[in-house]
């Protein structure tokens, strides 16, 4: 599929009225530590919490006018599902989100907060995805991926949109790889937008099932999601692997104690509240920083969304 | 004292080498709560973690050059000390810091990642001033006081000077008051900068010296210092109270559990960390939410020094 400058500003024009802005910070102790010049750009400040609600604007936006009237529903007990829900209610749009039971209550009150369907289920897989098939049937709706969506990917695309328009110069971004929908977005953006933007994958060591597939040639999955990193603990999918197969040459694995120790940096030092996934990123350039010397790095901050009262820190 | 557009503009050209320019943030959830429109100007973003470094920058900046030659001395335990150290190596001057011997090791330690000279004293007031008195007069040196000093309050209107440059119409400006030099030097700036933009005082209960010294007309002190809000702790000074009294002529008072709760609001909803401090102008909006309705207000987040370890919330 190919995609172009006039379309992703179009897309972007689309959703800015239901997305913040969001600002792109650069710190000192970031810049001293890694001997080049760092410009985070921080969806931790986003509506809901996280970037997913740009991906959720653009997939309603999307829409066919019948699915516009039925609704839409997906699965999801994460940022995906806040997303959703507020994207909806900023449509006008019926949404039902299916939850398992025993997802916390802290997260089923974020999504309550909104007028949407919510729908729990039983906490396994197979019960998720019945539950969600049978009211998709029963009500005709459009089901919506959190990852493996083209239109979710470019609303994605929109956060490299506006890193490279106020920083068009970038020699690298930096993003953390879960399911692979916030990569392969800004990994178009920027391949469409600068000349020389490398767009560089970063992922847990323990579910590094991105970083084998790119070398297979084919989707990997995990044995375990054994990662502080909750966001990331999914696979890839096939909407999205083939652009990352195309547009990313590069996946830093990390550790779980650099992980941590990014997201000790960020909290302390940094005065930034960001979750665990967010700081993987982070911690992929501490871990590489010699190949990024005096370089200008963009690094995307996906989320904020953490119990504090569980920080690992 | 008149101050001019021209001498403002010219502070923040000269020490614009020596501090951040602090993003000012907007949240959807502070709009909405309080049914305004909020900027935040965040100096828990700034060099050293909090404004004290315009502060010191431009006391720095505007010395004798024999000052400069002999060096610089104050008594802080708290962000000025790490301000003063930072600005003394960005300008090469040499800097001496007295601190109390029973100062937290990290208060020390935040000190002396600089090059300065530290001595450490008896934890009472008067060993402090006795101290930093001996050493003053032995070394020749110049005495810079944190709050009460015409030089760092012109340093403080820095932040006044970026904020109205970037929002000219805001109808009013929160700020905290502790010593009384943050909240005079962007009282200044606004009184020269805005025609219509009014600085309101936002104090602890506990500690309401200024909110009495504006009621009596003299500067009233504080019989306890029983606030979680350590930075404001202070009184007013002969330097900086005319100046309050000239161009504040409101303060708002907060209780604690009204601080506490502005404090758990920046870390838990908008994924900012700052220090008790700074919760305390965020905790007078809120109180007064229905005065401001449908204003431009700016809120300043004066720094994000603060232990995570024993968080009040």
């Amino acid at each position: 599929m190919e995609f172009s400058k006039d379309l992703l500003l179009e897309i972007h024009k689309h959703i800015k009225p239901f997305i913040n802005r969001t600002p792109v910070l650069q710190f000192d102790f970031i810049n001293n530590l890694c001997n080049c010049n760092v410009y985070f750009k921080c969806e931790n400040f986003q509506k809901t919490g996280s970037f997913k609600i740009r991906a959720a604007s653009n997939a309603l936006k999307s829409l066919s006018k019948k699915s516009k009237e039925k609704g839409v529903i997906t699965h999801s007990s994460g940022n995906f599902a806040q997303g959703l829900a507020c994207a909806s209610n900023l449509q006008n749009i019926n949404a039902y989100i299916v939850m398992p039971e025993n997802a916390p209550r802290i997260k089923k009150n974020s999504v309550l907060k909104y007028d949407i369907n919510l729908i729990e289920c039983k906490s396994t897989l197979e019960a998720r995805e019945e539950t969600t098939s049978n009211i998709l049937l029963e009500n005709d709706l459009h089901f919506i991926h959190p990852s493996n969506d083209i239109d979710v990917i470019l609303g994605n695309s929109t956060i490299g949109t506006e890193l490279l328009e106020e920083h068009p110069d970038l020699d690298y971004i930096l993003a953390p790889i879960g399911g692979g929908g916030l990569i392969s977005g800004i990994a178009i953006a920027s391949d469409i937008l600068s000349n020389k933007c490398e767009v560089i994958g970063v992922e847990p060591k323990q579910v590094d099932d991105a970083y084998r597939s790119l070398k297979s040639g084919k989707i990997e999955y995990n044995a375990s999601t054994n990662t502080i990193a909750d966001g990331l603990r999914t696979n890839l999918g096939d909407i999205n692997f083939p652009i990352i197969k195309k547009l990313i040459s590069k996946i830093i694995c990390v550790k779980e104690d650099e992980i941590i120790n990014a997201m000790k940096i960020f909290i302390e030092k940094l005065n930034v509240v960001i979750e665990p996934s967010s700081a993987v990123a982070l911690a992929g350039l501490i871990a590489k920083k010699e190949l990024y010397k005096n370089k200008k790095v963009g690094v995307v901050i996906s989320g904020g969304n953490v119990d504090l009262d569980n920080l690992p820190i």
